[in-house]
């Protein structure tokens, strides 16, 4: 008989974390839920795989992750874990289920403050970009995302990764009232600094300082040096991931509750 | 020829300050703004009124305030007002104007979060509240509310009003999302309290702990200990104020942008 695996959905605001991944002495989300599960399992340690591994100051709605053992209850877990993670489910999942080699599919929202001035809600949430936007030129430029492409332009040159094609299932930006844009993606898998890369290159379509042409030029293996800038951690939320095929963005909004 | 008043819209996340109204040593919303007025305006003082007098944790998005002076730009406010203070508009309004004494109606928004796990992204906006909700009860409550009432028993007692009656120009419950609800209410004037009050007491209602009709009834001038407990102050919203008649939920809807 297999050992029993256990799946968890995660929330958390990413800002006063040194992103997912455990790291001695720094405060991670994975560091947090680990020392968690290992009190209410009474198991020395627990090891959690998960489906998007983020960087500091990135948030989460739907984190998955998945660890060996039996599940337990969200509250006993919310109870011991700080105010800014929280597991909304703990459930049984199949033998051998790993959240991070099952997943078919990661969606992220990345969410841009448009109006003049910045603002004291968002301000952990949203890019302030209080400049004109070309809408039609963001969405010519997420047109032209959907498919499989080479994103070597969209990933830092020093790199771990050895394959630099993913499939992006949706693309698309969205208002989210008359303040907000929100660019939402969703691909097979993503390199680091991929979406950060791919908004803060789109920014420049939107002002004009690069066209949409220019840009999904990009996505046939352009080195680096070629794309724009890296857009800021903040703005950036992982909304959840899909597994034997199931699309996230089919089912959900983006970053507001 | 009148001095010269300026109207400032003002947005604040109220979780790090002690409330809008300036006190000696303490950081709140109306020091953190005179001092930066003072800064622009180049002028010893600056003395604002405002239209809603929020407490200590209570968050705005369309504050209304007023001072005697020309107007300035946002822009140079808000570069030196610290991250949780932000200045929408500032124009120049007539003669005379006082925010305060002037506004017709103020209105807020209490969210309450009613999933059954607690959320990082919305611990500081709203109460909470993961028990059994009947809506319709809630709804009664709310259509009670409107006209003009005495709310006695919705304020502390020791108090400064003299006059105990209010006329409640809206007040309704409204679903944002699965997750959350919100009660929106407009009203000429509120008493200290008076809306974390009504909150908590029509949560017992929700929870049937109390009937709505022994609700509607505390509105005709019922002592303090006979309504329900205070809801804490970071749920609550201020979120406009109306000028000259205008309503201010006719026009706008919650708390999320």
């Amino acid at each position: 008989m297999s050992a029993p695996v256990s799946r968890l959905i995660v929330e958390y605001d990413g800002t006063d974390f040194s992103g997912w991944a455990r790291q001695p002495g720094l405060r991670t989300v994975q560091g947090e839920l680990e020392r968690a599960l290992s009190v209410v399992l009474r198991r020395e340690a627990v090891a959690l795989t998960v489906a998007g591994r983020t960087d500091a100051g990135v948030h989460a709605r739907g984190q998955v992750a998945s660890y060996a053992g039996e599940p337990v209850r969200p509250d006993a877990l919310n109870a011991l874990l700080p105010y800014d993670v929280a597991v909304l489910e703990c459930d049984a999942t199949r033998p051998g289920f790993d959240a991070r080699r099952d997943a078919t599919s990661r969606a992220y929202a990345y969410r841009v403050l448009t109006r003049r001035t910045r603002s004291p809600y968002e301000r952990r949430y949203a890019l302030h970009w209080p400049r004109p936007l070309d809408r039609p030129a963001l969405e010519r430029c997420a047109e032209g995302l959907v498919g499989r492409h080479d994103f070597t332009a969209f990933t830092p040159t020093e790199t771990e990764h050895v394959r630099f094609e993913r499939d992006v299932l949706a693309a698309r930006w969205r208002h989210d009232g008359p303040d907000a844009l929100e660019f939402l993606i969703e691909a097979d898998a993503f390199m680091r600094n991929m979406i950060r890369v791919l908004v803060g290159t789109m920014l420049e379509v939107a002002g004009h300082r690069r066209s949409a042409e220019d840009f999904i030029e990009l996505l046939t293996g352009r080195p680096r040096a070629d794309a724009g800038s890296t857009a800021p951690p903040h703005g950036l939320h992982f909304l959840g991931a899909g597994y034997d095929g199931t699309h996230v963005l089919a089912q959900k909004g983006g970053v507001q509750p």
